[in-house]
């Protein structure tokens, strides 16, 4: 059974207690600059920095109570592990993350400070789901897979509908970043099956060193592998199945943006709005950079996906 | 006649359509590791990064068009020269700002920017003085200085006025960074002869390298030699006559902060609230970790005063 818009609309009222309702913001610099009108939602600034903590929260408010005392499990390379286990903690219920290696120090230890425990795996998708797996089998713990999984999906899409709370007037297309697409097939279920705003076009950003969905999306055929060696941290893992079906049914294109460019959407960001964006946030706006002719004059509403990165390591 | 805080509610009427309202931020983990609670004023996220924009607009929207049609003049190593050069532009008058030779390269790029004309001078408070009132001399523009200033005083005291209505509740004690003590004294009218607030102690927070606001308060008598050296660019100059009678009469006490406490603030600042500060925002901060047992359980409004530094020389 499909997310619908109603999943959306009921996990916005649970998770409303625990989340912030993040500003929009806006820069006439970047405007600009880049020759089109933008409008950012600021989930960097949601609990835990990034827009996981909405599906984390939505998920764990949905579990029953047996299910909870076994406890919950999951991989992430970072934002969802740190998302799982701040929402463990205010389920009190205990929470095991498994995590590549090379994940950000920085990532490391926002899960540790949640008081989620930590298994380190290597860095690859079958070593991620073989931990899992093992983990699961020994403990019987529920998973709460990061983005292939129907609560997390609509607690991710609850950040576009808060947009369109949020806008005076619509916008003509909103871009999300896209890793396992947990935020772009959540968004576009918001927009698309929305009363008021299907006109509005949903656009998923990838690195082009990552462009596993932007293949996927052109072919047909979900592409599981992928050794992606981007910055954007957060977008490095493949395309769900649950959330490539919704993407190929619902989203109007896939746009990529080099390294360089994402740096410097990213630097452009800090500098104008004055706040910090990890990599994987600035995607979009570094893939309206790269084709700026293809967003000219239009109303674009951006999800900053989130903030957390290593001060000790910029890009600059 | 000395500054009222009906001055301050006329300033906020009149600059209300020009500025942002910026939001109160809070963080659970800053509050536990300093032990008290914090409640962040985001002027960094104001108009030209800084709550300068306030004064400055306050400032040229009081002159009147005789005066604006002979130019405004000001000196500043940064945010205030920036403020004005934008708020100039609002009123289509022409604007001149003497910088020292040494301003961070971001504040020099950012009033070149908004259109003014820089002129460089040596980087003493004589040099500055003497440039303006050559150029004075030769033009007739008008002075409109970064502190020493009854309109620019009333400007930067609707941050804390607009603290008081943004509030739930009151707070303990309000805290703002002082360099020459525009924000210090505006703020000190705003709290202290509110009908609703008198009980909020006001407190000054300046670098230890840079502490002449510290010294004058304890004597009585005003320092106007200093030759700081501070990485809190925004908090060199000195005490003006105006501010230094102000907060004689109004404020509470002045902290002191080390460098290396002021760096450390800074670096808590943008990791847990994901937002640019500049140095001198984090100054406030860093005075309450350097005495924290002076703030224990009190209940502490600071004005984040800006975010305008230069990404290529963090102090990290």
């Amino acid at each position: 059974m499909d997310v619908t818009i109603a999943d959306i609309e009921r996990a916005q009222a649970r998770i409303q207690p625990y989340i912030h309702r993040t500003p929009l913001m806006t820069s006439q610099l970047i405007n600009r600059s880049v020759g089109c009108e933008l409008i950012f939602k600021t989930e960097n600034l949601q609990k835990i920095g990034a827009f996981k903590a909405r599906g984390a929260c939505n998920a764990l408010f949905s579990l029953n109570n047996a299910t909870l005392e076994r406890g919950v499990i999951t991989h992430s390379s970072g934002n969802h592990g740190a998302a799982l286990a701040w929402a463990a903690q205010l389920r009190q219920t205990a929470c095991c993350v498994v995590m590549p290696c090379n994940a950000p120090e920085v990532k490391k230890d926002a899960v540790a400070s949640y008081g989620a425990e930590i298994v380190f795996c290597e860095p690859s998708m079958a070593s991620r789901e073989a931990n899992v797996a093992a983990l699961i089998a020994a403990r019987r713990s529920e998973l709460v897979h990061p983005y292939d999984d129907d609560h997390i999906i609509a607690g991710q899409g609850t950040a576009a509908l808060e947009i369109l709370e949020q806008l005076d007037r619509p916008v003509d297309i909103l871009m999300t970043p896209v890793g396992g697409g947990g935020l772009l097939s959540g968004s576009a279920i918001a927009v698309k099956d929305h009363k008021n705003r299907a006109s509005t076009l949903v656009i998923g950003a990838e690195p082009e060193a990552a462009d596993d969905a932007w293949r996927g999306f052109k072919t047909g055929i979900r592409v599981t592998e992928s050794t992606p060696c981007t910055i954007a941290d957060g977008l490095r893992g493949t395309l769900g199945e649950r959330n490539f079906k919704i993407i190929m049914h619902r989203v109007d294109g896939i746009f990529l943006a080099s390294e360089t460019r994402i740096i410097e959407a990213m630097r452009l960001l800090w500098t104008r709005l004055k706040i910090l964006v990890e990599p994987s946030a600035a995607v979009p706006l570094a893939a309206i950079m790269q084709q700026p002719e293809k967003f000219s004059g239009k109303r674009v509403a951006i999800v900053l996906s989130g903030g957390n990165l290593d001060l000790d390591a910029l890009p600059w």
